[in-house]
C-alpha cells in the first residue's frame, strides 16, 4: 500500500477534525456525510455549515459524496465518526464489499442495537479481519483539532503495520500519533470515559467540588483499569494518554454532552427531560447500560461502583442524591 | 493515647482548615500563629481574618498562641501546615522537647535549607523515631473544606495505629480518611505535584489547550510513578486519590498559585517579575530544584522530563517556548 486512500464516515465535528487532519498530508481525502445541505454548503463555502466551520477546506482535495458506497468503493482505509446511535443505520445501507478494507474506528461508544464495540461488531458482522480493525483514541477535543492546538492520538491496531500507515497520515506540526496493539482495551476506555464524564457531571450538579472531582477521577482510571482487565487481560499501561488522557480530557471539559447531561440530571431533570433539552443523546447514556450488561455476563466482573451508581440513575430511576450518598462511602 | 491532644502550627489557609475539621471532633485544639493581629482577630471575630474568613469558630474550643512552644507543650500530636519556606525560621524557636510526640506533616514542599522532606528533616534533625512521623494528602482545597464540600484525605503513617488516630479526629461529614504507610512515596507526590501545576500553567500561557493539558497530566503521574518508586521502592496504586488525586486538583485548579505562576512564565514574565507579582512564593518553585537536585544524587535516577523543563526554565534562564518545544517531543 504505497499511498493508500483515506475515506472518512461522518458529518460532526469529529469527522470533519480527522478530515482537516488528513488533508495535511494527502491530494484527496474521501468523506461521506448524510445531508446534501453540508455538502453543498461545503462545496460553495469551504466550511462545514455545522460543525468547526472556522475549518476552511480546499474543496478541490476533498471527494465529498452522500452515498456511503461512493466512499467505500474509494478508500482502503475507512474512518467511521458516526455516533454509536447512527452506526447501525448507515451501515445498513452499505452494499459495498468491506473485504480488504482496514476499518478504522473513531467512534467513542458501543452500538446500541449489538452491544458491541465497533471493531467487534465489523469482525463478526462483516468478516473483517482482526488484523484489519483499529482505532483511533484522543485526548482529542475536535474543537482544538480546528485551531490547531497540539494534541496527541492512539491509533491502535492488532497489526502494528497498519497502525502506522493511519499514524503517518494524520500526524502533522500539531497533531502527534503513537500506536499502540491494545485495540480492545483502547475502544473500551474510550466508551467508557463518557459515563464518568456523566457521573462527574451529576457530582457537580449535585454540588459536589472539585476535591471530590478529583477523587471521582482516580477512582474512574482505576476502575477502568480494572474493567478492561477483565474484558481483555494483557500488559498495559492504563495511565498513557489514551486511557487516563482521554479520560481527563473529557471528565474535565465543562463542554463535553456527556458532563452537561450530568448536570442536568444532577440539577434533578429527569432523564428524559434533560435528553429533551440537548440536540443529541450523550454517548455515555448508551455506554452505562452497555458496559453494565457487558460486566454482568463475564465471570470474573470488575468491580465499577461509579458505573453501577450512574445506571441506577439512568435505568432505574433512582435519586441521585441517594446513589451518590452510597458511592461517596466506595470511593477512596 | 486515650484522647489525645492535637496542636495545629500555621496561621494560613491550610492550617485553618485543618484546625476547621479538628473542632468538629476535639473539645479543644491548639492552634499556634506568628501573627499577634489575627490570633486576636479570631478571639474577637471568630473568624481568621486573611484566611477562609468564612469559616467561624467557637473561640472557647480553641487554644490559640503565638508562642510555637506553648503549643508544641500542649500537644501530643503537632501537624504542621506552613509554607516549606517558612518551616526553617519556625523550627528555630522551638525549645520544648518533641520527644513523644507525633508529627504530621501537611506541608506540601521540600525545605528549602536542608532539601529534605519534612518528615525527613524530623527524623534526622531531631531524632523524631519514623513511626511517630506522618502525613496529610490531599486532594483537598482548604477553600472546599471552608464550604464543607466532601473531600478525602489520606494519613499515611509508617506506624498504621498513629494513622488512625489522626484519621478519626479529622473524619467527619464532609471529611473522610484512609490511611496509607507509604509516607514517603505520599510526601514526595505531594511536593512534585506543585511543579506539574508550574508546567500546567506554562503551558496554558503559551497557549496549549486541553488536549495538551490531558497529555501532560497522563505523562505527570507516570513521572510521578517512577520518581517515587526511585525514591522508595514499595507497592503502591499511583492512581490513588492522595496521588492522582492530590495532582489533578492541583494541576487541574485555576486558583492553584503554583498554576498562576506558570501561567506568568509561559505568558513572558521573567521568573523575578512573576514572583514579585504573587503575594507568596509559588512551593513547586523550590520544589523544582529540590526534586531535580535529589534525583541527581540517585544510583538509578528517574526519567523526568517534564521537573527537567520546568527546572531549566525557572533556573537556568531558558526561553519557556523553546523549552517547551523540546518536550513535547519527549511526551505521548
Amino acid at each position: 500500500m504505497e499511498q493508500p486512500t483515506f475515506g472518512v464516515i461522518g458529518g460532526g465535528s469529529w469527522a470533519t477534525a480527522i478530515v482537516k487532519m488528513l488533508c495535511e498530508n494527502l491530494e484527496t481525502v474521501g468523506w461521506y456525510m448524510r445531508s446534501v445541505y453540508a455538502v453543498e454548503h461545503i462545496k460553495r463555502e469551504q466550511h462545514n455549515p455545522s460543525y468547526l466551520s472556522s475549518v476552511e477546506f480546499k474543496t478541490e482535495q476533498l471527494k465529498l459524496s452522500t452515498d456511503i458506497n461512493e466512499i467505500i468503493a474509494y478508500a482502503d482505509i475507512l474512518i467511521f465518526a458516526v455516533p454509536s446511535a447512527f452506526i447501525g443505520s448507515e451501515l445498513n445501507n452499505v452494499n459495498t464489499s468491506l473485504e480488504h478494507k482496514i476499518i478504522i474506528s473513531a467512534i467513542k461508544g458501543i452500538m446500541p442495537e449489538s452491544g458491541k464495540l465497533l471493531g467487534d461488531h465489523f469482525n463478526t458482522a462483516y468478516h473483517i479481519p482482526l488484523e484489519n480493525i483499529g482505532v483511533i483514541a484522543g485526548p482529542c477535543h475536535a474543537e482544538e483539532v480546528a485551531l490547531e492546538r497540539l494534541s496527541y492520538l492512539t491509533i491502535a491496531c492488532a497489526k502494528e503495520k497498519n497502525a502506522k500507515i493511519v499514524a503517518k497520515h494524520l500526524s502533522s506540526d500539531y497533531i502527534k500519533c503513537t500506536t499502540s496493539d491494545d485495540i480492545i482495551g483502547i475502544e473500551y476506555a474510550a466508551t467508557l470515559k463518557n459515563i464518568y464524564a456523566i457521573a462527574a457531571g451529576i457530582a457537580h450538579g449535585l454540588g459536589y467540588g472539585d476535591n471530590f472531582q478529583a477523587v471521582l477521577m482516580s477512582n474512574a482510571i482505576r476502575e477502568i483499569k480494572r474493567y478492561v482487565k477483565s474484558a481483555h487481560k494483557m500488559k498495559r499501561d492504563i495511565n498513557s494518554s489514551a486511557y487516563l488522557g482521554d479520560l481527563l480530557v473529557t471528565g474535565y471539559s465543562v463542554f463535553s454532552r456527556n458532563r452537561m447531561f450530568g448536570n442536568m440530571i444532577g440539577k434533578g431533570y429527569t432523564v428524559k427531560s434533560a435528553q429533551m433539552e440537548m440536540s443529541m443523546v450523550a454517548e455515555g447514556y448508551y455506554a452505562a447500560k452497555s458496559a453494565k450488561d457487558l460486566n454482568e455476563t463475564r465471570k470474573k466482573k470488575a468491580k465499577t461502583p461509579i458505573i453501577d451508581a450512574v445506571h441506577e440513575i439512568l435505568y432505574k430511576g433512582k435519586e441521585p442524591k441517594k446513589v451518590f450518598k452510597k458511592l461517596i462511602e466506595q470511593l477512596d
